[in-house]
């Protein structure tokens, strides 16, 4: 028989979690290390020492609670997310991976179930990027991509820094706590997209996380007054912009999969009857493979040029942030794949959009991500939504992936009655 | 012998009015019944009074200085411009209209030179709508294009009223002071433009004033991530305004003479790595010819609603103002082109972009500008710059004007003579 989650039980932790921070359009506040940050970590970890866990803290407050295996000394198969959310965000983006992860852990103790590698699930923090800038902190922090001076100084826009922030609600551990190096790390979340609900698939299999840029894009022109001033006597540095945000905004069709958004522009001096001087745009572009990145910001940066030189105005641009394409691990992809065929979920492989805590998790060890639907694709949002049945059937697979990861040889077994049932 | 200005004299007032409300940078902050408009106020008023001429101020803080004619009960023919600035303003825009004015009457004092029709410089109130929005409140009263009571009630960004101000400084004078029904109004002023300097001509002689309108256009799309969400879900409003701006941009190409300028722009959330949700652009759409406006108008607006259905976004447009075009009279504008011929100075015809005092005043009576160069054509701005010989050969040109207005039978005489000048 199949392991599966007892749906009542997981769902009850989303009410839990869902009333605190809650607001008024039934979203959540609940910005990393505020208040209701530590009422929520709070519970969790009143949750995880109930359910037998050992729990640590280390010194970016990430928590951990981890579950023996029958291997003494083995990396450990990890899995969660972040209990963290937006200003006026969601009640299930990061907040899944973790209530799911514990989920996991429960239905084991119910068997009392002991898998070969030691289990250990992860609530990270300030993985939202909302109070603390940049996104990610705490995993980046245990993968090393941030140092601890670094994080410890970062701070949010009341003045407050990291480490205080961290002391005031009492969740600064220890850096031995750290993850160090794991087996595998795996990650349910929200899609935060529309791709699974627009093909009709249950479960995404998520390859990887798409590289992207940022570039700040200055234009400098020369103000005139909209009056006197002919058509060809100006240097309007906003018609230039426009002019790039519509190429920018084309560049898609010439590579397919890129996307390209300007989502900020600041114009001076902005005035109804002023030819504009000077405006700012920026750029976010992403494609899952880093050439054809590169090949479509070498184009555009020409474009752009062009565009200047015909609208005699100059212009700058500088790269704000370089991301890499992170690919996921075949293995594990595979084992989401083999797990959603047993539950006879549909399936969709696809890129994550957005970073994850994933991205950074897969510095130390095999890593995939899991997706399940999001209502019309919104996320960051009081609306955000995903229904229950695609909780459940994430979280089902995550169990199953876990065994597989954490059990030397649960999946070939288990492949095995798949295939002899396929031939029935 | 033709009459001309006494240089130095004239040249002199620029200084003494360049001392009032300078800026660090060499240009004028004199903003409309300010201390400094006062200062100016008070000594313009004075020179008047010392070149005999009967000062009267009206309700709006308009001032006058009349000089008598031959002809008993005839109108007056009127000219001058504004003494305000922008807050950080040139020393010539509207200034250059007041004190060629004056220099006019102080050669007729030198010649004891006596006109057959009155003569009425004039100082029109918050012409800049700088201070109090909009322009040209104190000719457009005068002209009834605004009523006694929104005058009154119109407020300058600290909240203080119109009224009040102009009982601050003294200058709330009484409504049987107006100017009424005028044989001709005048008005000398820098170009504000480009179009001289790159003619290489010496005067503009302005046969109207542009019509235009400014539109406010709103785009309503959806916000939404930039990593997950796919090209073709998305709702950009600022990918769809971008589209409008060089829409906008190159209506000029369809309709030549067209101007066309989208100088303000307004994006939310205004974030790089959000979709735009809601984007607010204002166009400024200029031309001599209202029916060639009217057709640039109705053609953009079905070019907006094609772009809003391609990007899946709604727009809406609403008109802020609406001014239609202005032409002056040919009679004046003969009159100038007589007078720059006279002198050996250079012409070219043009229509004036921004609107002037001189707008409202050719509801009162045959009215025409003339215009002298703008260096750069940079105005409302520290760095404007008019040259001393164009100052010069702007106001040799309207004494002569005023000349040929203001005497019944000047004209056909001079323009004799300088038939028999060309024919030798």
């Amino acid at each position: 028989m199949r392991l599966t989650i007892n749906e009542q039980r997981f769902l009850n932790t989303f009410t839990i979690s869902s009333s605190i921070g809650t607001t008024d359009k039934g979203g959540l506040h609940r910005l990393a290390l505020s208040n209701e940050d530590k009422q929520m970590r709070d519970i969790f970890k009143q949750w995880m020492e109930e359910d037998g866990l050992s729990v640590r803290i280390d010194d970016f407050g990430n928590m951990y609670g981890r579950r023996e295996g029958k291997l003494k000394d083995a990396p450990a198969v990890a899995f969660g997310s972040h209990l963290d959310t937006q200003p006026t965000g969601g009640r299930f983006d990061g907040i899944l991976g973790v209530l799911s992860a514990l989920e996991v852990i429960r239905v084991l103790n119910d068997e009392q179930y002991m898998t070969d590698y030691p289990l250990e699930i992860i609530n990270f923090t300030n993985e939202e990027g909302a109070r603390f800038r940049p996104p990610m902190l705490g995993s980046g922090g245990v993968a090393e991509v941030f140092d601890k001076n670094t994080i410890y100084s970062k701070t949010d826009d009341n003045g407050h820094l990291y480490e205080e922030a961290l002391e005031a609600i009492g969740y600064k551990g220890n850096e031995e706590n750290r993850l160090g190096q794991i087996k595998n790390f795996v990650e349910l979340h929200i899609e935060q997209g529309p791709i699974l609900e627009k093909e009709e698939k249950d479960i995404g299999i998520v390859s990887g996380i798409q590289g992207m840029n940022w570039f700040n894009i200055e234009i400098k022109g020369a103000t005139n007054h909209a009056g006197p001033t002919p058509m060809d006597s100006r240097k309007d540095s906003l018609a230039a912009a426009a002019e790039m945000i519509v190429r920018a905004h084309a560049l898609p069709n010439q590579f397919p999969g890129l996307l390209t958004t300007v989502g900020k522009v600041d114009n001076y001096p902005n005035v109804v009857n002023v030819v504009s001087g000077h405006t700012t745009i920026k750029l976010d572009i992403r494609h899952p493979n880093d050439q054809v990145r590169e090949a479509a910001i070498a184009q555009f940066k020409s474009d752009i040029e062009a565009i200047a030189a015909s609208s005699q105005v100059q212009v700058g641009i500088t790269e704000d942030w370089d991301s890499p394409t992170v690919h996921f691990d075949d293995e594990v992809l595979q084992a989401i794949e083999t797990a959603s065929n047993r539950h006879g979920y549909s399936i969709h492989t696809m890129f994550s959009g957005p970073g994850h805590d994933a991205k950074y998790m897969s510095y130390l060890g095999k890593t995939a991500m899991i997706f399940v639907k999001s209502i019309d694709g919104v996320s960051h949002n009081e609306k955000e939504l995903t229904l229950e049945h695609d909780l459940v059937k994430g979280t089902n697979v995550l169990l199953d992936v876990v065994l597989q990861l954490a059990n030397q040889k649960y999946k070939e077994v288990k492949n095995e009655e798949v295939k002899t049932s396929l031939t029935n």
